[in-house]
């Protein structure tokens, strides 16, 4: 996505030549315009999914997420990292390790919100190593719904989550994969 | 705002007779044309402030906060509850008690999002004893920017947030008030 390319190349940051800062307009402060168009391009690569529900997870998920479930017409589910007071028992449960925070993270959908019948897109706005891709697909499958594929922003192409994901056959579009970053600054794969 | 009372009434369930729980399209599963409603609604009422920036807190308050941004034409802030990684040393901080969760989470705005020259509005999804909103207004003070209102989805009219942020002469836009709810129902407030 060019625009994407673009908005990162001029608004992003390196941290110590390996942490991408993106902050100015998707983790942090969001700019909405952007955001809209991320999402319409989600919508429009998986027109042809029969998509009926969207899942991602909080935080930064969900401003994206609810951009292509505006443009798709479909219900956005995002995965609690706490177990709220007010979800109650049934719930799908998984966990998923981030290994920026070093920490595992419980992550829950109540059953209310994710049916077998129905056809999942998950959305995400990093994919590295792909563990929360992996929870949310685990809960996809707790349900007995079917997986449409994952749309991710921006993949880190150096890390393995992407391969891990297209090994196992799944759709996955990630809209700007970064090759490598280094003080020379970004380098995008051609395949995105 | 009619449409939004209406879903509260259809879709909302009261558990305990004191929890209200809207997550079937506010807080865990989202509804995003009823979402862009409300976010269309905020920026309507606010249209005449010269809004620069909306400022909210993740996660619920992000979804609402998009659309609204996306309305006005202004970027969205989401204050942290954790201090990322990535977010540096100049950070805006401040303290945020929940009384259902019981515990104190603190929260944090990275200097850059936020200037003294800004007119900010901020968004939040529920308001009930108003931690949050107060938490928020710290850290719109701390940065010297004016604070144009605060627009909130649903305000539990029986508890004090609303009072004590209307006594502070604050513009506070709630597009609901639960004046009661009870296992008789839902009665809204004639106010909002």
């Amino acid at each position: 996505m060019k625009a994407l390319k673009e908005k990162i190349l001029q608004e992003g940051r390196l941290i110590d030549n390996h942490i991408l800062k993106v902050d100015c307009f998707l983790n942090h402060q969001l700019d909405p315009q952007m955001i809209q168009a991320i999402g319409n391009e989600f919508a429009s690569r998986f027109a042809d999914e029969g998509i009926t529900r969207i899942l991602t997870i909080e935080s930064s998920g969900i401003a994206v997420a609810i951009m292509a479930g505006l443009a798709l017409g479909v219900p956005v589910v995002f995965a609690r990292k706490k177990k709220p007071v007010t979800l109650e028992e049934q719930v799908y449960h998984s966990e998923v390790y981030s290994f920026t925070k070093k920490e595992q993270v419980d992550i829950f959908v109540s059953n209310d919100f994710m049916e077998h019948t129905d056809r999942v897109l998950i959305i995400d706005d990093f994919l590295a190593r792909g563990q929360a891709a992996l929870g949310l697909m685990d809960i996809v499958r707790q349900s007995g719904a079917s997986l449409a594929g994952i749309g991710i922003v921006i993949e880190k192409g150096f890390q393995d989550g992407g391969r891990i994901l297209r090994e196992k056959g799944i759709r996955l579009e990630s809209l700007a994969i970064i090759e490598s970053m280094s003080c020379e600054g970004i380098i995008f794969s051609e395949n995105a």
